[in-house]
């Protein structure tokens, strides 16, 4: 069976120079591919109680939907300031250069309402604490994080100490 | 049983005064609603012959990426200018001030593939009618169009006349 690396592209160079981007755009375009992601994200949660996905926007939209479906859970957004409609709490996190704000609405999630946070990728962690905060504005509870890809050497993972983390896969030195 | 626009909220003035913004997180937020949407597109795609589904940043990847693993399908993405790795082609459209820009993977679509366009909803059909032409650049062939909601005040339709639409739910002069 082939590895769900096998189906990631590594794009030098992209958004800026020296990085090596990890392009899931050719894991969803297999269906092969598509269906061992999924499922291996779902598998990674097994073990986890939780009531709702919350999925980053954009691309973490792509995978907290179809476990939302196949698990029958309650899906949620994080998305970039401005493109909620309803009322919302934010949170600002910092960027490379200056700051983002993500935001979620308000009567998203109930106090003690248990939230997976889904991404495709985890790097330095910035955006799924600010998802995590946002959760725990709201009272909520984060059950776990689960992503597709863990960039290792970015040690996202210690941002991100207080919760559970699942990756399906990992690069490192590479 | 409900029906699809009981998961919708209806949200006045957003994202400008005298918008009624048709609010489909409600949808996705309640897993029997979610799962309502899902089947009833995924139904109303029952007897097209298609290759891919071609999904619109963002909200598009919440319907797009289900129906995929679902029915086994490919999946790529339309995003705003920047946002891909790989190398892209490019559509430019109108909004209501200014333009906006709309990219695919050069190699997402291979000449003669049938594509499906997903998008939560047809309003003026701008974005849609921009999806369709990448499509077409690529030399694939739009084998459809499927969104959860129509407002069909709005007249998309016209806009993409030469395309089979497959809306599951149509707001009318409201």
């Amino acid at each position: 069976m082939k590895d769900i690396k096998d189906y990631i592209r590594t794009i030098p160079n992209f958004p800026k120079e020296g990085i090596l981007f990890r392009d899931i755009t050719t894991v969803i375009q297999n269906p092969e591919g598509f269906k061992l992601a999924i499922d291996m994200m779902q598998e990674s949660l097994a073990d986890v109680d939780f009531d709702m996905l919350l999925g980053a926007e954009s691309r973490g939209f792509l995978f907290a939907a179809p476990i939302a479906y196949n698990l029958g859970k309650a899906m949620t957004l994080a998305r970039k300031k401005g493109k909620l409609p309803a009322e919302t709490v934010s949170v600002d996190y910092d960027l490379e250069y200056g700051v983002a704000t993500l935001e979620i609405h308000k009567d998203a999630i109930k106090p003690g309402q248990k939230v997976v946070l889904v991404d495709d990728l985890l790097a330095t962690g910035g955006t799924l604490k600010a998802m995590a905060k946002l959760v725990e504005k709201l009272g909520g509870e984060v059950a776990g994080i689960a992503v597709l890809l863990e960039l290792v050497d970015l040690k996202g993972r210690e941002v991100l100490k207080d919760y559970n983390v699942y990756s399906c896969a990992q690069f490192e030195g590479e």
